[in-house]
């Protein structure tokens, strides 16, 4: 495959893909699209290079934006506060960076490596850390290959910056969590630093033009008059679980989540029934009728039943008409150790995993 | 004044003698004279240079301990740890230091750096940044010259380990207090890089000498019979304000801090009246029979009526016999800009400061 641009007129696309594979979390990524259309037209359009293309000896860093992603919407980030997490860590590294790497492909950090790919003028790795959205800086594929999320950095908007050294990437979180919420919820980090064989090995390939073509379908299919819905399921190899309107949302923020449960009452022929999501930060668990028919980590996405567009589970509310769809996550978060550090159990739900038909990320 | 030794037996005078100057706080100076004669006897005295024979180009740093002083009583320091927030600081400057500095010379904090300047053999300054105990981190002589608490480091017993780099000094205690929590309350700081220069204008000389020198005083006045109070106000040029039982104790933890009242019923010639001891960490105000009679920043010391020994805000309890002694601080936190940063007000008491007559720190 071969490098390509990301310009101006790809962030829109980008943007609508990402808040899909951001499963109701990951922040919209509304602000990211508007600073990375700021930042490309300020220093020129980002490279974004295929993942087999990275060599061994590459210096990649993620880049990411950690806190509550509500708080982001009043608070907007300045633009170079990315650029400023990175070169902090990199110049505690005492190395240059060679790649930038995206942590999650979904919502808001889909878009905030764009803004420092262009203003550092480094290239994206077209992958990213997860394949979709979580909410601990702990849970991407790289701590399932042994890779330290520290050395890491963090910086505010304000010029505060910190670097955390951690004997494992839950204390890594635990302190950068912290720090987030004294910088006030919301902060640039950059960490996960690791060798190109290593990301070659650990990342989530591909999962950035995913979203630009995610993002692609949906406004073809919604010019064509077809179904954006059923586009983005048939890309996804997913399922659609139910039709319905919201009739109930209860949300609460908890440990700087928002935590709750969502309730559908079903349409057209789902009429009669009731369906329930359960979210923190993400939709982690679908029930319908009593059963357990998804769970993380697998995605669960809530989308605009016209529109094909996604519903963050901050922006749920009563009356919203939507459509549940299910899609399989990259098979290595099915492996035990997966599980253990994004299955239904860690996120405090008593069940076993429930898995939707193999798709695009298997 | 030359260089001398610190070796296993100064250290149970400088432990009394920070005690007297802890004013209630910094936490009780047992672990630390543990921790010292550890370090001493593995890896040979250290050595204290008398601050005016620091060179102007020396590289000094503060090394000490922060959080809170009772959960070290049960969750003891590894004797690595202080070395290893100095090197991790030293190191991210790209520096070797030449000296360290002693940041308060009450309670525990007396004690810390003698055990790393045995372990690192670097000489320790004679001097301290409070001439007492503080609190905060913030709350030291440095900061009235302009001198920036970061780039600091933040290291604790598992192996953990951060750096700070802040717009200003009350931004470094905030994030370094915060991940102090996380790291189970208690952790080892090293910061305010500083030349020597710097060091000779922003410190207190002489404050660990004059430890020792008190400790020295208790010893030999109950050996001689004497009064151990008496020595001490007059070596302090303080005064006596109250002699009583206690009889009440009101203490909570609040925001990481031990804050509270303690209410004395006078004894011998001050029978019938009442006195009340206002503190967080460190005495703060002490009001006899209404009147506010002496207020942080000077030094309000709390000692067994018998023995002398300092007794800290986190061991009064119903019953003790005590006295209660004032000592001036070093004069320049009566400056302006002295008073904001620790003067009454800034505790949260709404009233002026009280000053005690002039004395060994003026």
């Amino acid at each position: 495959m071969a490098e390509r641009l990301i310009t101006g007129p790809d962030l829109d696309d980008l943007a609508v893909g990402a808040a899909i594979l951001g499963t109701g979390g990951g922040g919209d990524p509304h602000i990211g699209r508007l600073l990375a259309h700021a930042a490309v037209r300020a220093d020129g359009p980002a490279r974004l290079v295929p993942l087999e293309n990275v060599p061994d000896d590459a210096v990649a860093v993620v880049v990411a934006m950690m806190g509550a992603p509500t708080v982001m919407l009043e608070k907007v980030p300045s633009t170079e506060q990315a650029a400023l997490a990175v070169q902090t860590l990199t110049s505690y590294l005492g190395k240059s960076p060679t790649h930038l790497v995206c942590a999650e492909a979904g919502g808001v950090n889909a878009l905030v490596p764009v803004v420092a790919a262009a203003q550092l003028g480094l290239p994206l790795i077209d992958a990213d850390g997860m394949g979709r959205a979580f909410p601990e800086l702990q849970m991407v594929m790289p701590t399932l290959y042994g890779i330290g999320a520290t050395p890491m950095s963090i910086a505010d908007e304000k010029g505060n910056r910190g670097i955390f050294d951690t004997v494992d990437n839950h204390w890594a979180e635990r302190l950068a969590r912290s720090a987030t919420i004294d910088m006030g919820c919301s902060a640039m980090i950059s960490l996960f630093p690791m060798t190109g064989a290593q990301a070659r090995e650990a990342l989530v390939p591909g999962t950035l033009s995913l979203c630009g073509e995610l993002g692609r379908l949906v406004r073809e299919a919604r010019a064509a008059h077809c179904d954006p819905v059923a586009a983005v399921v048939e890309r996804l190899g997913g399922a659609e679980l139910f039709t319905g309107k919201v009739v109930d949302v209860s949300r609460r923020t908890e440990g700087g989540f928002a935590r709750g449960e969502a309730t559908l009452e079903g349409l057209n022929d789902r009429a009669g029934e009731r369906f329930l999501l359960r979210f923190q930060n993400e939709h982690l668990v679908a029930v319908r009728d009593g059963a357990v028919v998804a769970t993380v980590p697998d995605l669960i996405c809530v989308l605009d039943a016209e529109a094909g567009t996604a519903i963050t589970t901050e922006t749920l509310r009563y009356g919203q008409r939507v459509r549940v769809i299910a899609a399989p996550c990259d098979p290595r978060w099915h492996s035990p150790e997966g599980l253990e550090l994004v299955g239904p159990r860690y996120f405090g739900y008593d069940h076993d995993t429930v898995r939707v038909g193999s798709g695009a990320l298997t």
